[in-house]
């Protein structure tokens, strides 16, 4: 037999633990179902510097433990399983895992994205020292020292100009010759006295000793290859929702994100989404916290 | 001469605190407008046991004072003023207030919204010890005991729904005969066997020793006066958000509330609004925190 929940929640980051705060808080029979390490991707972080209420910084594995804490204290139930699918029967929502199956009367999706990654040397060794996935979080460590941006997007560009104001130079290294963003991103980078382009260029791998200090490059056309001096790199090539086996069942984009109205409600009345794996998300750990206590509190509407 | 930031926040609760942290990482200058103290109403709250991160709960005040010293600690400004005015004049905003006038490229608006009270004897005194205006942040206080909710409209139907997975008995008194609710909700109050209802009934005077014990309460029909043991009165009767200066600045609704995208913006390009001053906003410190990061976010990307 299935057993049931009044709230089943996929994913154990800010979105996916706050949304069990508060559902439990609300006396909702509450799942947590998180596929690797409860606190998600930000477990990663090692000074997380801009979640209000810290003001010395906290680590994310830190961060994510004290709220899983506090929401298990009023009585979210955590599962270590993957999600598989979701099926809808006769108004019923079935969460499918590779433990067993779940039949939940609301379900709140908050399985996040995934930043993609160059998958060249230096890179995994390299993260947190010196490689980053966030110029929001990461910026302030690079003041007065040259930086790398990887990427063409309208996200790449904007990273690159923030970046600006703590950087003594930006090097944006793009594989095309020209950027893929809003022409006038593009007229304001380009006005930008502190960031330089590499054009039609790529990363071969990442060096440094104990943080990085030096990228390997090559030109795509002319295959030529240099160094570059720098003390950081940010990438900026995409993200990649946690929504493979949603195909089907709720509408996604053509990026794989879900759309939700402000009630974080999808198409599908009862299921919510919170956080990354929201089309549009500010993918910040407290923008993604209040987005699960936004579902959470429209989940509860929902099921009296 | 006015003086000048990139951004002006107006108030100085979750909302206006998390925006000014951002918008102060982003080395945007920026200035925070409390006409208060710096909290908001928050600061009232003797234990916030919902704010994602604190799993033994934080005091209102501490929790608020733990983000002000987070945002200064990377530039943010704090002035003790208040807010008199908006002024757009030649692609300039000018906030004006009791200390000073000053002028900024993008203005978040975070003023929150008041509660309206009952202004009775001993709504004040027990404010905190038994009388409530949060049934999401409270309820828990209240596990097995007769609570009484004060209004009709949706907002308290559903508090009275919420409350009844904790308290032994929910009291709904009104002072009229019938709910101003929806069918659907009327339905399932009616159908809530802990929930009873006063009509035409309005509390005098909330009594106890150290905490609260009893309502002295009145029916406004027949004039009889009579009293109701309860251990906490939870007052649902809205909402006033602080927007009265910005009348013929931005437009309001009825309530006076400001309608915002996704983005927390507003009708004019480059004011936001953040936190419970929005219409729709679920008023948790940890939303309003989430939404004042969005507004950061859109101010520099406004602002650049």
């Amino acid at each position: 037999m299935n057993k049931e929940y009044e709230v089943v929640i996929i994913g154990g980051g800010p979105a996916g633990l706050s949304a069990g705060l508060y559902t439990s808080r609300a006396r909702l029979s509450s799942l947590l179902i998180e596929r690797g390490l409860v606190g998600g991707q930000i477990v990663n972080a090692e000074l997380v510097e801009n979640y209000p209420g810290f003001p010395e910084g906290i680590s994310g594995l830190e961060l994510t433990q004290l709220m899983h804490q506090q929401a298990t204290k009023y009585g979210l139930e955590t599962l270590l399983a993957e999600t598989t699918g979701i099926e809808l029967k006769e108004g019923q929502k079935v969460v499918k895992t590779t433990e067993a199956n779940f039949i939940a009367k609301a379900v709140i999706i908050a399985g996040g994205s995934e930043r993609a990654k160059l998958g060249i040397p230096g890179e995994k060794e390299f993260t947190g020292k010196g490689v980053s996935y966030c110029a929001t979080c990461d910026a302030a460590f690079f003041k007065g020292e040259p930086i790398a941006v990887v990427g063409g997007g309208d996200a790449a560009i904007t990273e690159a100009r923030h970046l600006t104001r703590f950087a003594s130079k930006v090097i944006v290294i793009h594989r095309r010759h020209q950027l893929r963003t809003s022409r006038i991103l593009q007229e304001k980078a380009f006005a930008e006295p502190k960031i330089e382009f590499l054009w039609n260029t790529i990363v071969e791998e990442i060096k440094g000793e104990e943080v990085v200090q030096q990228l390997s490059l090559r030109n795509v056309i002319t295959g030529e290859k240099f160094t570059l001096d720098v003390a950081g790199i940010f990438m900026s090539i995409g993200f990649k929702p946690n929504t493979a086996y949603l195909k089907g069942v709720l509408p996604l984009d053509a990026a794989g994100y879900i759309t939700t109205n402000e009630k974080m409600g999808t198409e599908i009345p009862g299921i919510f989404a919170a956080g990354d794996i929201r089309y549009n998300s500010a993918q910040q750990a407290v923008t993604a916290a209040g987005d699960g206590v936004t579902a959470a509190i429209y989940a509860e509407i929902f099921i009296r």
